[in-house]
């Protein structure tokens, strides 16, 4: 039996079991649980020891002594009509926390607050509103307002309660409990702060020997979480700036880029830069603005870590704004670690991905929390399900370790757990040991994602929260979900990088996403270059794969609103063309659908993992389709004579593939996580690709549920079963061989 | 026994039977069966005569000796995409099919043919293209296109085959009849035509004695109807405009609007002013100008046939194009009645309203043909869907006339069929005679549907084929199919009819659409003085429904896609806003469901008569739902806190509704026309009216497929079935009682 590569977390009064479970799961690293100390257990183990570190909150007397100190944010008001034409009074605190925010209301008005007329798009001037009052109390008076138009405030706020911090305390009924504290953030952007912090990192660094790795969670920005004035959840956002203002910060910029940003640079009309907007050029400076500061404090900390002769990780996750790992200045924070909650397979490279350090470490699930370990409860089926799901992703970009988080004297009580722990401990350390280090061939196809992101948003598009299913995008997030896993060499590209030659470098281009948003790329598609770009690569020989609503954008004049559907042979109907008929003929077979079409799966066996909070209904119909689409986008026609129509359900199209000059165009309306799913992506890169001879380069199995991982100079597949039951299948490649694999399993094979 | 007002096609050599059917129906006039001439037997019966007229097809003699008086249309060519730098050819001809489109290669190619670059929306200098080629071979080409741009040719062509004619002939494969000829047109535009249409009409008014009504089919322009090179439907438009069109006019246009229009005046993107399309400037000229011309020449024709001793009647069908019944100007044209097909209550509507004549005629369904009149048919179940149907409209607005088309020796096969419409007609009759001529009360709450056609187009929203249903328009024209039926004045009412104060006329506005259509408005959304108007119309008391996606529109800076979201309280998410948490409280009653929610009937009474050529499938839950939205419009979700959310399906809002000042809102994300959806549409109309407490003023059925009519001067009530299962109901109202109506019949009683 094989150690190393695992974390496990401790605690006190368990002592022979930790010693037995860190046997078993061969853990070469603990951990203190949440909220409670190290027990003296950790020193007998041949572990090293990891500890979170906070830096921008958690000292409330000294945030209490510097409230000019706290971070701030730019928030919106409700959108307020005028019923009349007297004086419209805008509440702005409506709908907001007091215990979390509390205006600025002695910040400069023309300056740091903003009063738009969003009927017209126009800012009013400072002469035609007031502001009186504090707090919750604070009041805008618009004047004179437009009758019957529709007013909103953008206004500065402190932040007087650290989001994540907040949650926890809501969540736990903390005001029960006398002892706990509403912690108060501050922010390292303020001189006296920044040097309290790293003299706090100095002393705690003298005061923690025992620790071998400082866990940073994380540094200095909480992403966007603001709770509503019942305590409820009201903003979340995973890629949220909203938190990383504050005067100074703007003065900063102010000075450094020449220009000024406005509230409404922040507020963004209530949208406030959603990653799903196309990002526009102030966004852009703010991020990178942000990025310089972040990674130039953050190197100080680390550099104090190091000096310690301790190794400092980084959580991805709570206050990781700024630190865009897949920016390149990320590596000059000089980093050992970073560590992620694995929550999918794209989840699992967004952390392994991620250049610059020199290890990655997942925490897996289920957390050792209550709501899975409670008596009666199995834990082992979700456990299986998240292992079979994150090993997707590992077997092609290999985490160098795992670990797990919560009580451990919960899972104690369920043997089976334990157990079946070390297994998946055991075959994690394979994957790295068997392989001998190697990786998985790669199909000799190579991908690039289009979105206006590109790299710096390396497997995080369509994503709102860390993870959590959205009924508007796990049609697209399988995209990547599928890709995370699959033998492909993937870029991210942006708009930019194809002006600039990005698209000579690959084969398939993958276009997925809503219309108007970053992630089809929005007003991108409107610039006739971009178009052209594209088309051009498909007519000389490339492939393109769109997926929702790609190109989609209104082009005064173009007719059309794919701009490319010309090249994808579909468009939206959006009624302007109801006059036009349109005939469908739905192709018997095609490449893409190959060996799918009678399997034995239908593309259900990892249903669980992809359950939404609101339970996703199959579309009329799609029950007995091949391909789910998910929600669909409705009413995609054939424009083009040899548009090859692959399914058409309810007067739409969900999948279609055709030639255009030299290259070929595959079109899916959504593409939600499934093994069904995830082999038609796989088959529609290689048709795209002009590879179909190549499909089986690196073995290939017949059934979808299982996949394989090629490792030829160890001459040695790895063969996994995605899926919660047995399943008998060839495999095709250099030889034919059947295998069979036990539920959620996977067997090694010399070739 | 009653008899009159009802029409009978007649046919040579069943004479009894004519007799016999003519006195059991109480026929009053007769018309030939289609392509026959009128038996003696007609002169017998104590009937008025129709016969139908073409003015413009059906004398090839003349047409082929004119091909200059040939009308044209403009129409654009494929998409042409350049695939490298050379020269790029189109031909304009690819899909068009050559015997009915000729290419107009002699006309002046800078006046009448266009070039544009589809990637930018920008039009060709003339000296970039070059056009070779007559006919089919009519070839342009673009000497250095723009690499991986996109480009069409809009361009001028002859019209060398009526479509009507054109579709008979396919329809029925006249190919194979010698006799048959392709009917070529010629447009009365051209003073040689025109000369010689009326002396035509003058000798056939001379040579038809026996005729009393002479029934135009149409006029001069013909609907847009175009095949493709297979000799299948291309594109069909019943508001079409395409084919009104030819050089001549277009300098007659000119020299009276003082500018010139363009082919893509017409071509429109190839959305060629779909009646969806916002219309622009341009196309409302054009329809102004060829209403002029046709309203004149028309007149012309009329009074002809007034001076024969004749009536006129037009066919609102095949030519009908220019006579736009619903502009002030028609009734100078001086007919004496219109006759129409009636599909369903709206078709229905669409004709009874028209003002400025002295008569009305349905000609109802089935159609005498042999798809419904086969050997082992039963063709009651239809016959009494159709009255049904109609009936609902009739009862409101009461046709003057009725009658059947096609050949009455095929019903005389089915005695239960005879028998049946024998009571049909008597019904018919039944009221206008026990009414006393009378209408039915209406509702004291006055509507007002609100497009961008407004008055012009009134009952014709949403509407692409003559009452052929759409996937994607079904959902809309329930709305109208509703109201049809319903106790409401109905205005149509356009935006600037909003500007002039038409609100001050009205309790409730409707507003349906999809997004960017002119039924919901498009464009107008983003002129803030609309929404303002609409807002400050509500917040002073009136009440709006909002249908589909009302009001929506891209404003940037508005931070809104419906820009009535905050009077709706409700948007369409479109992936910006979805770091916004929403929170969805389904309310449990409500007064516009009130009654609904455990009634009998799930509105699927009528079922069939919605059928669609692609069936749409009950979205999931919806089977359950109580409200059927149709195909949805998908992530409507609320954003104020009061909304009311009445239905909640698949994350979407289906129906909701909310005070705003001091007025009422209510948004349904779609009404195909069924039972349960007519009713909520009414108990919506009146909750929006503030009317709850008059819901019954004029008699109510608990049971939504009963109907009722009262007639207050009568002191009667009509009771009908608009289902095929008999129905027992309470009726509420000044007195309360109970009543059972047969399947699809209809009972009258005293008050």
């Amino acid at each position: 039996m094989s150690t190393g590569r695992v974390t496990l977390p401790i605690e006190n009064g368990i002592d022979d079991k930790v010693l037995r479970v860190a046997s078993l799961w061969g853990a070469d690293a603990v951990r203190n649980s949440d909220g409670t100390s190290l027990p003296p257990i950790a020193k007998e183990l041949d572990a090293k020891v990891y500890e979170t570190y906070f830096v921008g909150r958690g000292d409330n007397e000294w945030a209490h002594a510097h409230p000019a100190d706290r971070p701030q944010f730019f928030l919106m008001s409700e959108r307020k009509p005028a019923l009349n034409s007297g004086p419209l009074e805008i509440r702005v605190m409506e709908g907001y926390l007091d215990l979390q925010v509390e205006p600025a209301t002695e910040a400069d008005r023309e300056k740091f607050w903003q009063v738009i007329d969003r009927t017209t798009g126009e800012t009013l001037p400072a002469s035609a509103w007031s502001l009186a009052g504090t707090g919750a109390d604070a009041l805008v008076t618009v004047s004179a307002p437009e009758e019957g138009h529709v007013y909103t405030v953008d206004f500065l706020a402190w932040q007087n309660w650290d989001p994540v911090q907040m949650y926890n305390y809501i969540t736990n009924h903390w005001e029960n409990e006398p002892d706990r504290v509403r912690e108060q953030p501050y922010d390292i952007r303020h001189p006296e702060t920044w040097e309290y912090v790293k003299a706090g990192m100095d002393s705690w660094l003298e005061s923690h020997p025992e620790v071998d790795v400082v866990r940073f969670t994380t540094f200095f920005y909480q992403f966007t979480l603001l709770f509503n004035d019942r305590q409820k959840e009201k903003m979340v956002e995973w890629f949220g700036y909203l938190g990383s203002v504050s005067e100074a910060a703007l003065r900063d910029f102010e000075a450094k880029y020449g220009y000024a940003l406005t509230p409404e640079d922040f507020v963004d009309e209530g949208y406030y830069n959603s990653a799903f907007r196309v990002p526009r050029k102030q966004f852009l400076d703010w991020i990178d603005s942000l990025g310089d500061f972040v990674t130039e404090r953050a190197r100080v900390l680390v550099e104090k870590t190091h000096a310690a002769g301790k190794e400092a990780m980084m959580f991805l996750g709570d206050h990781w704004i700024g630190t865009e790992p897949y920016c390149d200045k990320f590596a000059s924070i000089g980093l050992d670690a970073v560590v992620g909650s694995v929550g999918s397979a794209t989840t699992c490279r967004m952390i392994s991905d991620i250049p610059g350090v020199k290890y990655h470490e997942g925490r897996f699930l289920p957390y050792f929390f209550p709501d899975v370990f409670f008596d009666g409860a199995d834990p082992v089926p979700e456990l299986n399900l998240r292992w079979s799901q994150a090993r997707r992703a590992i077997v092609r970009s290999p985490l160098d370790r795992m670990g797990y988080g919560g009580y451990l004297s919960l899972p104690l009580k369920f043997p089976k757990f334990i157990e079946r722990v070390g297994e998946i401990t055991e075959e994690f350390r394979s994957l790295h040991e068997v392989s001998g280090g190697a990786r998985p061939a790669n199909a000799s196809v190579k991908v690039a994602v289009l979105n206006a992101w590109g790299k710096r948003r390396s497997w995080m598009a369509s994503m709102v929260a860390h993870a959590k299913p959205y009924m508007q995008t796990y049609a697209y997030e399988g995209v990547l979900e599928a890709l995370a896993g699959l033998p492909f060499d993937v870029q991210f590209i942006n708009f930019d990088d194809v002006l600039n030659g990005a698209l000579e470098q690959v084969d398939v281009v993958i276009n997925a996403g809503g219309a108007g948003t970053a992630f089809s790329g929005g007003s991108y598609w409107a610039r006739p270059e971009i178009a052209a770009a594209l088309r051009n690569f498909v007519a000389k020989g490339g492939g393109l794969i769109g997926i929702g609503e790609p190109s989609a954008v209104d082009v005064p004049g173009s007719g059309a609103y794919f701009q490319l559907s010309d090249v994808y042979g579909v468009d939206r109907e959006r009624g302007f063309s109801l006059s036009t008929d349109r005939y469908v003929d739905v192709v018997e077979s095609h490449f893409i659908l190959e060996g799918l079409d009678d399997g034995p799966s239908r593309g259900r066996g990892l249903e669980e993992i992809n359950a939404l909070e609101v339970e996703p209904q199959p579309l009329p119909g799609r029950d007995q389709a091949l391909v789910d689409v998910g929600p669909g986008v409705g009413f995609v026609v054939p424009v083009c004579r040899d548009t090859e129509v692959l399914q058409f359900i309810d007067g739409s199209v969900d999948l279609a593939a055709r030639d255009f000059g030299n290259g070929r165009v595959v079109y899916l309306a959504g593409l939600p996580y499934n093994d069904i799913n995830s082999r038609i992506l796989f088959r529609a890169i290689y048709w795209a690709g002009h590879a179909e001879d190549r499909v089986a380069e690196n073995y290939l199995s017949a059934d979808p549920r299982l996949e394989v991982a090629y490792y030829p100079e160890a001459r040695k597949l790895f063969v996994y079963n995605n899926c919660a039951q047995n399943v008998e299948s060839s495999l095709s490649g250099e030889h034919y061989m059947n295998v069979k694999v036990n539920a959620s399993d996977s067997v090694w094979i010399d070739v």
